[in-house]
């Protein structure tokens, strides 16, 4: 147990990943079955992760709607397919009514409130939507749609942890319908680029793009396309999917539109999401045994100012100093906070701030006053320097996007580092004890798929987008190969 | 019925409303009993009103955060009144598991996953909110907490209208604990002014304030503010509500604090919310026989701008302007959209945007362009005038100005002009029946309430902030009055 009542990730990687979350603000596990409480500060991330996105999509012509998050029971059996893979575990609300126990003591349902039809929290919409897309869509004067809703959704899980799995969650979902194929698999792969940048340049994390193997796509579509993040401990996380769902939902609720030449067609869709699982991923991504270590771009506060004084008139001076950088970083829109709070210790803050990973702290004392410089410290590479203080503003400027560069910088290192190709089953199994990427050739056979797992746990994860162009053995039954593809155990 | 299929006002006013809701494109009913789908355009309009109120949430000190959807059984137990008062009618979760049937052909819910106790919908997050803040509240310097939560609610309504009165609705609720009675009453009020400015200076409808009498008020608070509008059929309706809660949830849940004197408090709470029934108060406050009429501040198009032409040299003479003017009107922040869609004639266009509530429409053919004009026309005033082109942007701007102010103009003045003064019961019958706020003595009893509410349906909507400094006599009972109230029927 290292200081601050967090495990190390070498003693215990989930347990580390679990007092962060904790520790640092981020969420709390509530009273409700696997749902969890988002905490102001890991809330204010997450705000920062969906305004980037919605601007994103509003950019690539989407618009935002809402749809209802009750579904009757019947919609789900129209998909049946689309049941089958994930929708079964779910909340069902059976009554809608309370009432007063008889001996008045007691909250109780009222057994004579009983729905005709059950409804079900969605687990995902497109039931729902294409229910309604139906009636909007008549003519290819009204294609293409293309609506996103930020959401939350429910999935009834046994076992959950924070931000990664939980029942209820937060995402957004992407829903379009086209006149033509080729239209919707041009926004299927948009979406995922869409993310891939935002997870590159925003969360500063490196991931591998490419589509998933039949088994592993999502029910509905006809082919998925997925953003794959390396986590510290050597495994997978998926961070974003984007479906090309073919005619699937346009033929399981009968969305037909007329062409231009007047005849009736079946409409293409897409869908895509990106949930609150990337909280997840971002913490575990840049995080280390002394807590948070968060990029700028997404940091609440990019910037902490600790001022250092002993009496009232070094605490007016020093603290009229830091308020006129404040001032000045503010109007460059960068996100300062001065703690000035008497009740804590400047150690106690310094200690704090790391463990809620903010990018940059600023500390000023009188001594420094005199001598006309200022401390930056940075919480990635744990660096204490003092730099002129004149040059606060512009050092802070650039020292965000060293911080940036600098944890993409390593997420790409460690990727590049974590990808081993092997060729033949014994190593297969020997590297995926250690974790990470394996990059092998598969026969693209179900079975294989299926043989693999069951000995390893490990899946594939995706067939990557750029394949070689010669192909080698199956890495498990040494059959000419389909594909090279990448394998790791996931969460 | 006037053109476009919008019902006249004078005809049925319920009607007229439903019509304006669905034909313009805000939202439409879904198969889910009682819930809305809120399309793009309607959404647009939320997503405006949320970002104001977001900032001014935040300007004010609150953050965001997200507690669970589902709240189990046994917390509205606890809080026996706060269930009395509306929870009653609310969807329960019984089973988390849906299944394939015997015959392989439905979709059933397992009846081996019945949940051990139910779980509600939330009706409102007081209860798990407070459970949380438990764990959150030692000491007094972890108090003022002032959270805010933008989510969506369920009550079950039996008759339900689109943003009116929906089944599910969307809202912010924002909660605060905070260590004396004094601060927490301060909230309230502060809130209840963030409201009162929003309503009035984005939304551009004057309301009246005041607070509930004891049968109108939120059963778990002590004191309910609230701000009141008046729709153009005479009805109330009730635009926002902020609560001083006093310690009733903190002793509920058993939520104490030390304080500095290390002697240990209930905490003191507040709790406000406006929801999408904002919506409806736009839609009613404004709009007209044909169709919306928006508020800038609050139209997701402030300026729409239709080029005519009759070939594609002229075509292109236009729309090179069109895109001139909106690119200057875009660096200044405003909203434009330039419609080119060859497959609708100008006529088309315009009507379609009446019907939308489009602020400002701009018209642009060659003779125009030769006559260096161009054609502007305001939808509050349905007045259209020629203006020199080189004008334009000027103009739209200080336009965009005088249309917010006229109509909250219009709205001070319909308001001004709907508050009746009665001093007996026959001129409140008489009144009551054509509509408006009837200004009345109100002896301060349930009992002249009820009666009142049994004869007439009327309610009291507010005691006033500024009360007379002479009392006169009850308008019910004649007996001395306690109050001067507003006495109106109410959505």
């Amino acid at each position: 147990m290292a200081k601050k009542g967090i495990c190390s990730r070498k003693d215990d990687y989930s347990q580390w990943y679990n007092d962060i979350v904790i520790k640092a603000g981020l969420a709390d596990h509530s009273k409700v079955r696997g749902c969890m409480i988002i905490k102001p500060y890991g809330f204010a991330i997450w705000e920062l992760m969906k305004s980037y996105l919605d601007n994103k999509f509003k950019e690539t012509g989407h618009q935002n709607a809402a749809f209802p998050l009750l579904i009757p029971k019947s919609f789900l059996s129209k998909e049946a397919a689309h049941v089958d893979g994930f929708a079964k575990e779910c909340a069902v609300v059976t009554h809608y009514r309370l009432k007063t126990s008889d001996n008045g003591k007691e909250i109780i349902v009222d057994p004579e409130a009983k729905l005709e039809e059950e409804l079900i929290i969605r687990p995902t919409s497109e039931t729902i939507i294409w229910d309604s897309f139906k009636d909007w869509i008549q003519s290819y004067r009204d294609l293409p749609i293309k609506i996103n809703q930020w959401a939350n959704v429910v999935r009834w899980e046994m076992r959950t942890r924070l931000f990664l799995r939980t029942s209820e969650f937060f995402w957004q979902e992407g829903h379009t319908a086209h006149a033509t194929k080729d239209e919707a698999i041009e926004e299927t792969k948009k979406m995922i680029n869409v993310y891939n940048e935002f997870i590159e340049n925003q969360m500063a994390v490196k991931v591998l793009q490419g589509v998933k193997s039949e088994s592993e796509k999502f029910a509905g579509a006809v082919d998925t396309y997925t953003v794959e993040g390396l986590m510290q401990d050597g495994k997978a996380l998926q961070m974003g999917t984007s479906h090309f769902l073919g005619q699937n939902f346009a033929k399981a609720f009968d969305v037909q539109f007329q062409n231009k030449e007047k005849q009736r067609e079946y409409v293409w869709a897409t869908s895509w999401g990106v949930s609150t699982r990337l909280m997840g991923a971002l913490i575990m991504s840049h995080s280390d045994d002394q807590g948070l270590v968060l990029p700028p771009n997404l940091a609440p506060i990019q910037v902490v100012m600790v001022p250092i004084y002993f009496n009232e008139e070094d605490k007016s001076s020093v603290l009229e100093k830091l308020e006129l950088i404040k001032n000045e970083l503010s109007t460059k829109n960068i996100r300062v906070k001065i703690d000035d709070d008497d009740q804590k210790r400047p150690g106690f803050k310094f200690a704090e701030y790391e463990l809620k990973g903010v990018p940059i702290r600023i500390a000023l004392g009188p001594k420094d006053l005199l001598k006309n410089q200022i401390e930056l410290s940075r919480r990635d590479t744990s660096t204490k320097t003092q730099i002129p203080i004149d040059s606060t503003v512009e050092t802070i400027i650039s020292e965000l996007s060293n911080i940036q560069n600098n944890l993409l910088e390593q997420s790409k290192l460690r990727l590049k580092e974590n990808i081993f190709s092997v060729d033949n089953f014994e190593d297969f199994k020997t590297q995926i004890k250690k974790g990470g990427f394996i990059k092998a050739f598969w026969d693209g056979t179900t079975n294989t798929e299926e043989e693999i797992k069951k000995a390893t746990k490990a899946t594939i994860r995706c067939i990557p987008n750029g394949q070689p162009s010669k192909r080698g053995n199956c890495v498990y039954s040494q059959n000419p190969a389909k594909f090279e593809v990448i394998f790791a155990k996931a969460y």
